[in-house]
């Protein structure tokens, strides 16, 4: 299958085994990619059953009775590498998380996600949240069943052994109070960042129209400027932008909008972030646990330290600025530095989450973390959600959503039976931040690379401090080896106040 | 899974199970067509593992002890309706086939031919076989291998064993049979045919460049023409044309030449044939062994009954060079229908079997055919495949390759373990005639919609007399229900003699 030992002992025997199993699941990656950007939508019903056969066909390859019996031989006598044996703790996770759940209920919930997905895309456009409603309070009586099969297993609660698929030990009460200290610090500063910013020139957007085409040349020049390989991959278009496929073949999407470039590029170094993270795990380990991105979170702080940090600096402002106005042409002004920096800065207390800057974003986040466990936990019905909605959205950022499509049914990730999932974003953005800090403390020249669009030296530090250790450490460990402190938000919290007060 | 019955009793446990099976390869076909249109290089060796794991899991699914039972058990109170019974029936052969073959066979030959062809895209380029003649060699030992164990289960000899899983029931000696028949017609007639062709007018090519863009916007406005809907396909470029995917998601290719327009059109038109019967199978016996298409020569009959005998008509000819010259634009007259005709049937003995017109191109299939009976028997040493082609075409043909990329080194086929596949490609010829003169029969005003680049009645005619019975009929009995007789080349060699002479 791969390099793993296909030798007769236990741990080879296991690591072959989930070698087989990463390979199905790299081959559901591509056909989840050709989903959203190539499958007509006639083949819709069967792509949905060909991932929830593959999505059964992984599960039982997980969960066949020798594997019990291999992992308790392993551990007797565990392999003597260091990774090795964390690849055999991880191994053991994954055994306890797929033997909690039957696999007629991982099918059920793969067809149930599939089926509430194509719901929800009508009931979005349609701003109807009734149209998904009882599709959503379906999914969601499957998601609780795994939840609550899936924490004694872990000895965890219901809502930590979702939120542990996402990011491995990092629990409600860790990212509660996270979030509690960014309520107060958002309480504190939010007006006062928007009074400075109302006291400071307006941008000025640069005129269009962008051709499509151009955009997306320039974003794939980016994208490679970056340092992602076009032997290994991809980018298209999608409605949504994501970062699939597998490591060696990298699928990176966009949507372009011809009036308006910047938010399209940004996008796009965005995903190149998590993409650079997949092709930095180490070879060696493909197909082992250990060899997999550490998390969702982590994978995030991936994609914002190039986005937020790097890409959204003066220094690389300037870079960019110059590059989209050789590409688009028009008056030089609105490309300058200072400018785009207002624009692409820019903070707004808007509606979608996807959208909004990184003061407001965990805003979006807190609102979701809560209403998530509040569902899981039968405390808010499925029927009040829009209303819960609109008052924590008063609570947190001083408006409600003009209407469902602005609300709760901006996002894909519940209608696809993705609960536990949103923290992340949040926890990447902090650790982000946590990893530039302590990237410039050993980067000095960092600066002037950004300058010129090179960001060779941090990509060299976190290929070293993250992208080579994959799965070795949980995020705390991570961020202990890779910037001497556990997870701690203080440094996000003081990038803030240098760039927007 | 489907509509199957997934009772409990034996039969639809089968049904159940085949649905899953035919599900996963439906997961291996989309692989596939990414591999060809959309993969970069670098994911080219993950593909090769994805598709050998899928190629072994598909297997195994179909060898688990539970099966023979299950097939016993079902034999013993077979279904009740007609379709079920032959459905039982071909799972019974689909299972003889499986477990005729050991598992780590199948991943071997999955695994070698993967890399076998990859090695053969550099020997092609470079027109040296001696750099594949290893790893033809080595994947030609276990196609032997299967074939000496599939040959014994099935009651058959080996290389009609692989002819078997191409097109059921056709044997080597009902090919041999038919292309020797053809053989003495070629030289009994070809030398006429090319001194009448050279007393016409020679035919003018229509002067490009012909941008690719509007190329294939042409080719896939044909397409719909004929009866593709966008919602269930898709048409996009790769190296070679082919028709991939699933029966509601049809993904059709080709390749584009700015020099030369009228190549991709027909071999659009062609791929389309093949798209049009995907399309057409009964969506009610859908992931079942019956309703797959019947075989490799019906499914070629399908797309040369579009591409030769609908398209290359006389009456079609006057639709396409209108749309071609309403397209492209220049001068008219190349585009007119006596100078398309003279264009597009001109007949040639050329070195490359995809180039060759309708006449000669049975030599060129009579001549692998002989070959791969050679090698897999052992008569012909792979390294003498060279000097043995150079033969055979002269006695075929009258010349001889000038180099290896137009000699042995031109198809993919045997590269990538296809033995027993060519016959299919002029069976199928003669089957497209057969049905034609029989379409025609009750198709009186079938010109008169030809003219104007309607096919639906043709089409129509083919949704029930070959589409809607699948796999119901092997060739002889299909041929037979649609045409009243059994497969017999005297149609087409009817269909040359009006054509040609």
């Amino acid at each position: 299958m791969n390099d793993a030992p296909a030798g007769t002992d236990a741990y080879g025997r296991l690591a072959s085994r989930f070698a087989r199993i990463a390979t199905v699941r790299e081959a559901a990656a591509v056909l989840d990619w050709d989903a959203s950007t190539m499958m007509p939508a006639g083949g819709g019903a069967a792509r949905g059953e060909q991932l929830a056969v593959l999505a059964g066909i992984a599960h039982a390859m997980l969960t066949e009775p020798q594997v019990a019996d291999d992992l308790a031989a392993a551990e007797a006598s565990p392999p003597a590498g260091a990774w090795e044996a964390e690849n055999l703790r991880l191994m053991r996770h994954a055994h306890t998380r797929a033997t909690a759940l039957p696999a007629d209920l991982v099918e059920a919930l793969a067809r149930a996600s599939s089926d509430c997905e194509k719901i929800w895309r009508g009931a979005r456009a349609a701003s109807d949240f009734a149209r998904v409603r009882g599709a959503l309070a379906g999914l969601l009586r499957l998601v609780r069943e795994s939840a609550a099969a899936l924490g004694p297993a872990l000895g965890l609660s219901p809502y930590d052994a979702l939120m542990d698929d996402n990011q491995r030990g990092v629990t409600a009460a860790q990212a509660g109070a996270i979030f509690t200290a960014y309520e107060a610090f958002l309480r504190e500063n939010l007006a006062e960042i928007e009074a400075r910013q109302a006291r400071r020139p307006a941008p000025v957007s640069p005129r269009g129209p962008f051709p499509i085409a151009a955009q997306e040349a320039l974003a794939w020049k980016l994208a490679q400027r970056l340092g992602l390989e076009p032997e290994h991959t991809r980018l298209d278009r999608s409605v949504h932008p994501f970062c699939g496929g597998t490591h060696t073949d990298v699928r990176i999407t966009s949507r372009y909008n011809e009036e308006e470039a910047a938010t399209a590029m940004m996008s796009v170094l965005h995903e190149t972030g998590h993409a650079l993270y997949e092709r930095g795990l180490p070879p060696a380990w493909a197909r082992q646990p250990v060899g997999q991105a550490a998390g969702n979170a982590v994978h995030e702080s991936q994609s914002l330290i190039m986005e937020m940090q790097a890409c959204r600096s003066d220094a690389f402002l300037g870079y960019l600025g110059r590059e989209m106005h050789a590409a688009f042409g028009g008056d030089a002004a609105p490309y300058e530095k200072a400018n785009l920096a207002r624009l692409l800065r820019r903070v707004e207390r808007g509606h979608i989450r996807v959208d909004a800057d990184e003061v407001t974003y965990p805003a979006h986040v807190i609102l979701r973390f809560r209403l998530e466990q509040a569902l899981l936990a039968g405390d808010l019905q499925v029927a009040d959600l829009p209303g819960a909605w609109a008052e924590q959205t008063r609570a947190l950022l001083g408006n409600e959503p003009p209407d469902g499509r602005r609300g709760c049914l901006q996002d894909i990730h519940w209608y696809s039976g993705a609960f536990g999932y949103f923290p992340s974003y949040s926890l990447g953005a902090m650790a982000a931040a946590q990893l530039m800090a302590a990237a410039r403390r050993s980067l000095p020249d960092l600066d002037a690379a950004l300058a010129e669009g090179d960001v060779s030296q941090l990509l060299a530090w976190l290929r070293r401090e993250v992208h080579a250790r994959a799965s070795l450490f949980g995020m705390d460990a991570l961020m202990q080896a890779a910037t001497g402190k556990p997870l701690d938000p203080a440094d996000f919290l003081a990038h803030l106040r240098t760039r927007y007060l």
